[in-house]
């Protein structure tokens, strides 16, 4: 029987059997506690240092800049929150855009409860802010601004350097936050040389387990907890480390960086293919994601379908995919990022996230686009059908 | 050659091999997201529903009381926080103990420079609180009192269910928290039945993995998140479920339970066995832990030593154990919990918390007793010698 065709690598990918395998073998044997003054917990607390180094590492930062966290939302959350808690002076003023993930969203909205204006910027029918437009909204009351570095529905890429160097020329004061969430591992961006305050990545989007994140922060940027107790993590973020997390993550970063070109064009291939074979054999459809986007990410509406629909008979080939983001798929709204960049009803109902990841081929990319060929006669919207 | 001695069980414990295969196993085959709507997320929603109906059998409470966190220290911020946030009108007063941890401690405080006014309540050299105490301490304006059930240095066990009896009777608008992190899966409490509000644990004390906790909060208890996002955890706790992890605290969490009566007998007969070989073979040494303590945990202190010499000798011939409790050991402070039972100078030097599991041994806790015996003859300071 044929294997799963898994390309919902943007919602999570499949851990590495390295990483499982070293997960296992530190739970079992290097089970300490890195508070622990013994060698079972220097010996666990050395194993969290290298990770924090392998990741120091692929950033070119200093290892005492990288903060573990359970996760890129806890990573988001902890950026933006304690940025503002330990920098109550500098305005109350914050921007984001319209198409952030909703662990940026929120936040903001949340704020918005808390006295703070603020300004959520408008993208493109690309999915790309206005730079110039930023710049018109960035005041002396501007504390932070908080943009998405790839767009994890649509793969958008936001010319991070340029938005960093407006955003501090018009107010050095300003921190710079991106969530990068769908980007660490893929597409190769140094904070500190692209003038980012603070970065967030998460080890399940880059086959590591889930349950661990990390948020650069320059060190020259002050930031309070979330999480406070004994101290952990330079007193950031407090909490026994997941060591076994940790390490994983750690291990799959140093995976993917090393193969982090070849990921990329392979991805990129399969993209391209991927969009050829629609051409080639669909009469009906619209690629959303624009045209330079991601290469791991490919949002395609087919006309007259719900998208949930082609869902569900793909899933029944063994072939997963999503509608819209994973986060936000249980419940039931249109997509806000799709909405954003001017799409509408029909539209929206028919879209497709594909995800690529380093485990995908060329043969499950060919028999997709022909799942989808033989499945859509069959779940079209006829007129006057039931919706 | 001898296996370690691993006698540091209140600071993280050994998963158990069952728990590790099963982690393994979700990971390389239902690696899903839960929010994904395919079968590969399907499953793996499964898999976190099973985990959080365990922990709430083992409660007797809902499911949808049961909120997963990434380990204890976050339970008990987001109780305390959570709370707070959602009940602002519920007055500017709250209480805990002198002897929490530090993810209670530390939150507190930081609630000091918020425009709270906070109630430390001192212990007895037993650690224990003086219920009328409390009683006297509650106004109206006390929107929250948080008491830790067993303290993780000395072990002793708090009437939580007499607390909560005094806390309602003065103010029934108070709610009460208990941090159960070294109790949850040892010492059995039932919240509804004792009157508990909201009450915090932690995989990593019994054999499941690090990086995963919960909370339990009453449904008639308002409480806000603190990290916020795609709305998973009934939208307390955003973020990408920890998938491996929460089922391996659920499996931890059955097999624990399974065994607790046997665990606490088998602790309890280990416990009074390492006291009387200490009575039997060292002079001078005392015992800090009180009589009614957890079984668990059994704080000694040895003359003229300084445990931390003890416990590198110890580790020498690979048993480890713990000065104070490895959350503050690296910061090189007296312990406040041994301060707030009245323990002063030499004694606290000489402290040496050892804890058990249900993996260690009568074998073992009589190597332990003989290698202590053996090592302080060496290790005593002689007067006038450095410190």
């Amino acid at each position: 029987m044929r294997r799963e065709i898994y390309l919902d690598n943007s919602a999570t990918t499949r851990p590495y059997d390295e990483v499982i395998e070293f997960m296992s073998n530190i739970n079992r044997n290097i089970y300490g506690n890195p508070s622990s003054l013994h060698t079972k917990g220097i010996e666990a607390e050395k194993l969290v240092r290298n990770a924090r180094e392998i990741i120091a590492e692929t950033l070119q930062v200093q290892r005492n800049e990288i903060y573990f966290t359970s996760g890129g939302t806890e990573a988001n959350n902890l950026a933006i929150l304690g940025y503002l808690e330990a920098n109550p002076r500098k305005g109350k003023h914050i921007i984001t855009s319209k198409i952030e993930h909703p662990s940026v969203l929120e936040v903001y909205k949340h704020l918005e409860g808390k006295g703070y204006k603020v300004d959520y910027l408008d993208v493109d029918s690309n999915g790309l802010i206005d730079v110039s437009h930023l710049e018109a909204k960035i005041t002396r009351e501007t504390s932070l601004v908080s943009i998405i570095f790839v767009n994890n529905e649509i793969g958008t890429i936001q010319p991070i350097k340029e938005i960093a160097e407006t955003v501090k020329l018009k107010n050095k004061e300003t921190a710079f936050h991106v969530d990068a969430v769908q980007a660490y591992g893929k597409i190769q961006m140094l904070p500190r040389t692209a003038g980012v305050d603070m970065m967030s990545a998460s080890s399940h989007k880059i086959h590591g387990p889930k349950g661990v994140g990390v948020l650069y922060v320059n060190k020259g940027v002050k930031i309070k907890p979330l999480i406070m107790g004994g101290g952990q993590e330079q007193v950031l973020r407090s909490g026994t480390e997941n060591v076994p997390g940790i390490c994983g993550f750690g291990m799959a970063t140093s995976i993917t960086f090393k193969g982090i070109e070849d990921n990329y064009n392979k991805c990129m291939m399969l993209k391209n293919m991927f969009i050829e074979g629609l051409k080639e054999k669909i009469e009906d459809f619209v690629i959303i994601s624009p045209e330079c986007s991601s290469p791991y990410i490919l949002n395609v509406s087919f006309a007259r379908i719900r998208a949930e629909v082609l869902l569900h008979h793909l899933e029944a080939k063994k072939i997963f995919v999503s509608t819209g983001s994973a986060c936000s798929s249980r419940k039931n709204i249109h997509s806000h990022v799709l909405k954003s960049i001017g799409i509408t009803g029909g539209v929206i109902e028919g879209a497709i996230r594909f995800s690529f990841s380093e485990f995908n081929t060329i043969e499950e990319v060919k028999e997709t686009v022909e799942a989808v060929k033989n499945i859509l006669p069959g779940i079209i919207i006829r007129h006057g059908g039931k919706r």
